[in-house]
């Protein structure tokens, strides 16, 4: 056993769902108490559990066989400490400081969240406060910046790569347009990712506006050349280009009062524009669920174990990003409040337009 | 090589994808050509080609690894040429007359149809026309009168059990009510097999209308033992026990004016009755694609050689049915109109019950 | 809740691994505690546990989450008790007096088995001993008589299947003989459903005994159609039409000095007769693991719950097998020392051979 | 469409199969021939169709739905013209010469040749013959130096990580050792990644030589701590630490005389050393075949539009490597006879010590 042996972290994971959490908890708890002797808190239901002191140790046993189980057996949730400059309700105290006292009642040395740009965030403005944080870049939508990639990304593109093949069947079958709309409010990683490996003719994103005209001309052009199906993938977040130009607010409102999600506006649009049949699919939660691909149960094994390493080493107020397969250390405060977005030159829109995807806008 | 070499039939798909159609095809193409030496005309587009004439002869070649592909080679659609007493728009002719006339035109000696009941309701009557019909019994929702089962029902259970199984950790981890809407519109076969195998904690079926407070009682007796998260899973046909009540009429106008989905309202009712979070997953055009699974495939090879069969028999007017394990043939006239119910006192019902399942009732 | 309030029983899971153990003992364990309010003793490692009082009381919370996980919470183990007529060194005892020694101690009104032929068979025998027994079905080999199907058989398909489909690809590739080597010594259902669902082009089973130039002769005809490729699939008890004339022992023998599986004697057997190159996948283990497919999951909850039915009616003696559909208890003296074979006029059989698949003896 | 509309180039698939050739090929050809208008000459089975001039030019029909397809449409082999300095008994020519005969028999401008070390290093070869050379990063081995991966590698690993899925469920009901053998005869990527994704316990690999005693002392401290089972994965190619001392001749001749595969070895090995139970897996082709999961996919659609960005540029002599998420050209010359092998002190190597694997040396 190695150093460290005194020392004491908290745990949580919050946000969406997304698979591989319990795989990094796995990496880095047992890294952690079989490596360095530490003890583990575990904090229940994301920030939350830390406003309401909802926390237990952990021992060695409640890690077993979770490597491949989908969830987190800590629980999540969509706290938002600084947002509430409010006392809460259910503790009657403010939530920055309740975690802050709550952090100091368990003696921490240090506080391990997993979670996206949000938790990140909190994270940065609990390092502020005085708090040793480490932050692990989980999230389905891949959009956290400094990181190549974030855990559970490639379980939901295999999620709705495996849809859209199913889907690709039918299509055929009946000459239809299938719309599947997938998860990405602010960026279109998982849209492009699952629409070029499922071979999508259509891939709408929200950092390309579409014109549902050139869309049209691309459908039609497939159905002269004998192909009268096509598969539109179209991310949550994607929006036209009429939309593109409105301010946020107005924006915001428009979208509000819009009674359907996008992917059945634009197999509306679609209809009308074309003539073609259309059908719609939201893959919604399916995308947050499950079993993790090997591929995100390597990586969130990779970023546990590195988590504890940092712990050991006493390096704090930094997200373990992912750098040309290099495990890296990035600021708090690099990360908070920002989004990775897919450049219009990626290497994917590239080969995607070369093997005949319309993404909308030409 | 067997008997009837100069027989010629015909061969078509119809109605909503279903997994297996194309083995089926392949298990029909290749007895009747290889051990029989027959003649197959490959109808496109279920009853909409033999209205059209869009039909060509089937070399052994085309169904060479059909085998495990999702969808149907000869494409399919909804037609149904009975309800439409007009003269078609594209042929100018009145749509049964066209489908005698090309059925003689291609010199026929009995038409194979693949489908479910409104399928082989057609077939039914294209038989009281005079035409040597043989039904296959092919749907994703299992409910066809006299058959144990129907290919393509295991495989839309697959995928709708893998659904709930990736949900289920999502529910866990966010302490939420996950409402899973499925198939089924008049039978609730589809929800009940895939409600029992995902251990949804709630199923909701057409056969058995829905009370939202009973179902509330069950939610809240779970979060009281420490359960706060369920799966509900809905049947598109699901009903209230009010609905229940009201006149056909009636109830399809208040449907149609309802502007979501059933799933969406439950989870609505829901939240609204236990105060519990909720989130809908609609699974759609998923539970009819993509490649079959192995028990479809061993079934739909099965159906398809017996179909050769009754060809070299001459056994026509028929639906191949499955009972007790055996291929059977019934008279296509039994079939006609009817629809396969979940009795009430199905054994996976009272099953479901035991092992604490909802069904909204009591 | 019910009546039998009283009642204790002991579960165990004996014999080979096979998908759906733990779905059937939440069906049983759910069922009989919150239905009847029974209690329930969870006996480690099969018939091992009784011998050596391995047991403990089950609680519903280690019943909790099991549904879709592979593999018993109980353990299993392949244990004979009426097979060793010594002292255990163990324990020091007779095995099958320790049994009914452990089986008085913990006050049982029964025991339940999940198992296949040998399982049940031993069940018998304690029946007889004055036990009382029901027993369960499970077995990935589908060859207990008296039941159209057993727990576990359809996962063991569905794997086999999926490996064939890759196979497949790679055959075809390469212009190759594939050898898939599937579970099976003495009956060849598993071979027999993979086969017919993976388009097997040559399927070998015990019961129908093979000829190597019979199958050369099926694979030289398809090279000349154009097929460099073919899937051979062996089950592990395939035997030549010359073996099959030897008596039991000096069959035994030879095999025992056979240095490979069978798999590997069938491709250099191919080899040598069609000049064509082999490869062989034994596919072991895989067969009994994992997550239980929805169809499995269905028929073990039934099961599980209609042994809690059994339990509270003191209908003992018996395993349930389904018949047509239906739960059926049968005389566990009717299932002892019987192996359910394929017949050779079995449809799946006739079917096969319609379509093509060569059985090696024709 | 852009300009260089009268190139014509070869393209060809040699060496083992792997999951992405497809994908891979679509890439190339459907950019190659929309954006480029070239003509695209497919050559059949490896360089074996470029000895014997099996050819023909491709389609755009031809590639339309390949996407998700596994092996190969133009066919592979093992076939290594420099190798062979004797006439070949086809053709009577020797094979190169043959080979840059029919290059210009069909005016190419240039030759894409997919595959793995093999093949890239035959590439280079006929490269300094003159031909202009373009070669893709094939393997499910991922040992190419100078590529961060190859495509069909994440397949593979998902492959072996879901077999060693299902073999956990069964090694824990039976408290055994299963040993599960993955591909990887020089390098050991394989074994590492779907070892850790799969949760080894024991993880053996041809850069880190084993010992037994090491290996058993882990598996007892194991048993000690209440873990009765055992998951150890075998690469190919692990060796003793006895055996690495050997010299390459010697080490060969020992292999090819010991009559199972390594994992049997191994297997048999512990149970000696440990007295507990141990079966077998070799999971062969299995990693091989079959579909591409949507990583492979979305990385063989790059490489393939990258290589027909070459062709248009005249970019020849060079294989395209990934390199920091970039398509990078690299001389082929520099991977040529070259093998890439885990390092000793790769991340994963540590992390997996870490989360208690054991890597058989300490």
């Amino acid at each position: 056993m190695k150093e460290s042996a005194t020392k004491t972290f908290g745990i949580l994971t919050s946000g969406g769902d997304a698979p591989g959490l319990n795989t990094a908890i796995r990496g880095i708890v047992r890294t952690a108490m079989e490596q360095y002797g530490m003890r583990v808190i575990g904090i229940k239901n994301g920030y939350r559990g830390l406003i309401e002191n909802d926390a237990k140790e952990l021992q060695a046993s409640d890690i077993t066989g979770i490597l491949t189980r989908g969830g987190t057996i800590l629980g999540t949730s969509r706290e938002k400490p600084f947002k509430n400059p409010q006392k809460d309700p259910v503790t009657n105290k403010f939530p920055v400081e309740a975690i802050i006292e709550n952090y100091k009642k368990w003696n921490l040395d240090a506080l391990v969240v997993l979670g996206g740009n949000g938790t990140n965030t909190t994270g940065a403005m609990l390092a502020n406060e005085g708090l040793n944080i480490i932050g692990l870049p989980k999230t389905i939508d891949n959009d956290i910046v400094h990181t190549d990639t974030t855990f559970g990304f490639q379980t939901a593109v295999s999620v709705a790569t495996e849809a859209i093949d199913r889907i690709h069947t039918t299509a055929h079958s009946h000459n239809r347009i299938m719309v599947v709309e997938v998860m990405g409010h602010k960026a279109g990683w998982l849209g492009l990712y699952a629409g070029i490996a499922g071979g999508g003719d259509v891939i709408l994103i929200p950092e390309i506006p579409y014109n549902i005209e050139s869309i049209s001309k691309h459908l039609v052009k497939r159905k002269q050349q004998g192909k009268a199906f096509s598969i539109v993938v179209v991310a949550e977040g994607a929006l036209s280009q009429e939309e593109a130009e409105l301010d946020k607010k107005t924006f915001k409102k428009q979208r509000k009062n819009m009674q359907t999600s996008i992917g059945y506006r634009v197999a509306q649009e679609l209809e009308q524009a074309t003539n073609l049949e259309s059908r719609v699919t939201v893959l919604g939660y399916l995308q947050r669920g499950g079993i993790p691909v090997p591929y995100d149960r390597v990586l969130a094994t990779g970023f546990g174990v590195e988590a504890a390493h940092m712990l050991a080493r006493g390096e704090y107020g930094k997200m373990i990003a992912m750098q040309n397969g290099l495990f890296v250390p990035v600021p708090l405060e690099e990360i908070a409040g920002k989004i990775k977005k897919v450049p219009l030159d990626h290497q994917l829109v590239v080969a995607g337009r070369e093997v005949e995807t319309c993404f909308g806008d030409v």
